[in-house]
């Protein structure tokens, strides 16, 4: 039996855009002979689609849209389609008002309705906010073929292979107790640095745990913060991987199942990326090309400051959208480096984008004039700097009204968890494109895309010149150029001990003694994760930023602002360790939260 | 036995601090013979302390916090403190890490915890984030008496007042069933209009239907966004209210429950506010008061326009904080009428405020100069009115930051949803007192602030003059001041329709087809439908607006940002109605995101 897998790109609660996409790769399956076409978690209406779960008109949009859909199906296709179905009982039992739902869809109606058993409820996602839990162990016959359906998380909960459970059941093992054939599992599972690879880990040791052939079929896609890589696979009851998709890319391919080996056939496997920088460059450049897409832009404007943030985020750009649709501004003030302009104008050049200088010292002197006698008497500071950076985002700013360009905005992760950025300022923009990036990340993209000389990049289109990034911008020493003289390394620590305790920090939810057990400066670590806390009012105001990473700040970061809980000093206090000095913070920001 | 009601205002994470609360009151309500002393939900960590929960180092200084306080507490006072309880067989039998539990502290240790059992996921509540549900009726036994203990959403779900069922069970028929002689309620119930006499109502119903006299203790204080405001109370086994505490404000109070009679016996009932304006005026005082306290400044900084809406601001702020910290900028250009001065300024006289004239002509021109060459060609239109804004904006933040003043931003509800003001502009500023304050609500506010010219406002501490908004400030067409002869009302329909709309699309979760039933123009409707949906981006970097509506655009607000749901076309569609033509949007929008 031939089954399809839909890696759909659904556009967040375009219905019939959706539906649309569904019936067109169901005629490719059924003309190839498939019986049954898989589509990702709740594929009609996107994932994640947040609080128009809770808009009835939606939901009645949803559901006219699913008939509709099942009578223009090819009627001899079975097609498994994700929606939010209706929980009837939700008002006399108790519960969410919808379950996530499968519909079975064959013969020009729907047949059936699986219900998500398991609903994740932590980072980024908030199933439980809209979702009742399926009771029942899912599964339907085809030619005599018994098929399991899960639905992504179902498929998490794998206690052997975790060492623990996060829910009470674990929906393969009722589905291998009664006798299915095959696993198939819907997914909306966002993208992170290796998740594929760990898919594939986790999903094997089930497979062959409860000797289930498992068919994967994720979206693809951005959505906001959230990239979908797809990356979809099957595995067969051995747990080899059989068929790989690609990742960051709508697809459709068609597995085998051999009836009389009771197993799925090998078929083409997608090689993985060689290496994390070639598969975030790649996750970034689909993140930045959806959200500008569907968010209804064709082009971008950026500041280009001739450092590496904005030069990575522009060659991102010119993948995504072409040379064509990316404007570089350049808005040096006095304090700017003379390489502030030829790095990046060089960038540009290699890029092949347009550029437009704006100085900014004029409006500098007009904002000291201002403030003159408000100000009189006080020392240049940060005040000061931030004016600057703010000049420069009500320019760019400017022009993205003017000419319906996205802003872009170039920060990086070490900068937003410390707050080395300016609200208003340089955070300005639609989408952070490297805001989980650690600056230590971002070199390594820039060289990786630099080694990429002898291959066809071709959507860069540009004539190739053996670097994107100009050499200077790797070698010299990044700098806010806010005041004379000034590097980053003045106010933070070098970004391989920052990133390192950050990732500790952030990701691993170590505390500060552990993380100063690990080697580093107490007095350091504690600083680090001062500023971090203090720098939570300016990730509140960040536009989305592409998540890569297992914890980003975004909608998986749910922090108080008017908060006391200062870490250290309580970790310390709780292990009798003498609370340290506070060390005091030389960032940007915008106001000093932490007294 | 007397109970006491420790209505507490926490600080997020500060354990010692709300430790230190605690045990004073402890100490007061153990002098004053109370046996029993009750503290709000979570009253240890403060609600909603969020992914503060998922730190270990957070949850191991609680637990320690924890025990030093139950050795700390006098020990012949029995103490319900709220705190966030490791759940030990999470791992073993799957399920969250957490419980949302009460510790009963006496004779110098930890007695018992009380799980949680309905745990609220939705709007504002993320509870199923973290926390495991209590399956156990929840009692303990003092002095003979049987006291239930339930937690906040624990009574909020009695099928008969409801007319549905949210969760599968009702504790409190429960603990009817097992003879409990009381309930208590602890809580951390948000503030909106018109909730205390709600929840009276709703727990005089289950007083009554289950024979159980109840305390209901809850939170009171800002914290980011959310408002929590008091108003415990306690109902007899007759559901008269014989005890109610003030809103927002800090107290603790001693009700007694008469053993002979099994029943709380009459005492203070604190009167409720006379009207709406009033109620709400307080709850945005005490929201100003604790984000500026509790985020560690004394002083605020905010645009003074001459408009009503920064006008409240101010006095919200001078109520709330002293009129010597309050510090007003007025910030003309050459588009700004005369009043827009004048009406600032007699303002500030009456609200006895410090001032601040900066025009912001010259710096206009000096943006004009910068960008002349790129815009040459194009009409005056957003881009140039969005930098005025802008530059005001830049202005605010440079006094923020070189004097240490939060900057409050002063947008009201009908702006915010609509998209009308500007990201990076106006939008700016710590705080937005007034976010979830329509423009109707606004003008209400302001009439009755200057009504209570007979009252001792002495909190607004100025020389009282019969009136704090100008009169001219309440009469005048509302404006942006722009362009030239600009009023909000060239772009958007009157406050009283626009606010009536919003209230159905958005507390009411209208249709557009329900809305245009109302008696609105279908394409009026379809129209604001578009600019709710496409501000969504503006939403995203908007700083916490005070919730005062059971729906504000903040935590409880979740959009995609990227999705093309237009709700109107849809629901249209799906009713065979024809799609209406888009009418152009003239609002101070960023970028177009529908086109």
């Amino acid at each position: 039996m031939k089954i399809a897998i839909a890696q759909l790109n659904p556009t967040i609660g375009d219905l019939p855009g959706n539906a649309q996409k569904i019936l067109l790769l169901a005629q490719q399956a059924a003309a190839q002979g498939a019986r049954l076409l898989l589509t990702p978690e709740l594929s009609l209406c996107g994932y994640p689609p947040r609080d128009l779960l809770v808009n009835p008109g939606f939901l009645e949009a949803m559901d006219v849209a699913l008939q509709q859909l099942a009578r223009d199906l090819p009627p001899q296709l079975a097609v498994l389609v994700g929606i939010a179905e209706e929980n009837s009982k939700a008002h006399s039992n108790g519960g969410k008002t919808l379950f996530n739902s499968i519909a079975l869809l064959r013969q020009g109606s729907v047949q059936r309705f699986f219900h998500k058993r398991l609903l994740p409820t932590y980072d980024v996602f908030d199933e439980n906010r809209y979702f009742e839990p399926g009771l029942q162990a899912n599964y339907f016959t085809l030619d005599n073929i018994n098929i399991g359906v899960t639905v992504c998380e179902d498929l998490w909960n794998d206690e052997e292979f975790w060492g623990r459970r996060t829910y009470a059941i674990n929906p393969i093992a009722e589905l291998a107790v009664l006798g299915v054939d095959l696993t198939v599992n819907l997914s909306a599972s966002p993208y992170r640095v290796g998740k594929a690879g760990f898919r594939e880990a986790m999903l094997t040791h089930s497979a062959v745990r409860f000797q289930q052939p498992i068919i994967y079929a994720n979206q693809v896609g951005g959505n906001d913060d959230l990239i979908f890589d797809g990356s979809s696979f099957a595995l067969n009851r051995q747990g080899e991987v059989v068929f790989r998709l690609p990742a960051f890319k709508t697809d459709l391919q068609i597995v085998e199942f051999d009836e009389a080996q009771q197993d799925l056939r090998h078929g083409f496997v997608t090689p993985r990326y060689k290496s994390e920088d070639e598969e975030i460059w790649h996750a970034l450049v689909l993140g930045l090309q959806d959200y500008t897409r569907k968010c209804g832009f064709s082009k971008v404007v950026l500041g280009l400051s001739g450092g590496i943030d904005s030069s990575l985020v522009a060659a991102i750009a010119t993948a995504a959208l072409g040379k064509e649709n990316v404007f570089g501004v350049l808005l040096p003030s006095p304090h700017s480096s003379d390489h502030s302009i030829t790095d990046a104008l060089a960038l540009a050049e290699n890029l092949g984008i347009k550029t437009q200088i704006l100085p900014i010292g004029e409006l500098m002197r007009g904002y000291d004039d201002t403030l003159a006698e408000l100000f009189a008497g006080t020392e240049f500071g940060l005040a000061e700097e931030n004016i600057q950076s703010r000049i420069r985002g009500n320019l760019l700013m400017a022009i993205s009204n003017k000419f319906g360009h996205l802003l872009l905005s170039t920060g990086n992760k070490s900068e937003m968890a410390v707050g080395y950025c300016t609200l208003y300022g340089d955070m300005n923009g639609g989408l952070a494109v490297i805001a989980d990036v650690p600056k230590t990340r971002v070199y390594s993209l820039c060289h990786w895309l630099n080694s990429q000389g002898n291959l066809p990049l071709t959507y860069l289109q540009n004539r190739w010149k053996g670097e994107i990034i100009p050499q200077n911008v790797l070698t010299k020493a990044p700098s806010a150029e806010l005041k004379p003289g000034q590097v980053d390394q003045d106010s933070l620590p070098s970004y391989d001990i920052l990133d390192d305790i950050l990732l500790r920090l952030i990701n691993n939810y170590q505390s500060a003694a552990q993380i100063a057990a690990a080697g580093y400066d107490p007095v350091l670590v504690d600083r680090i994760i001062q500023m971090v806390a203090r720098a939570e009012f300016k990730r509140r105001q960040a536009p989305p930023g592409l998540k890569i990473t297992d914890r980003a700040f975004g909608n998986g970061w749910r922090m108080p602002i008017a908060s006391n809980w200062v870490a250290v000093k309580n970790s310390y206090q709780s292990k009798n360790i003498p609370t340290p000095t506070l060390v005091s913070l030389d960032v940007h920001n915008a106001h000093p939260k932490i007294q």
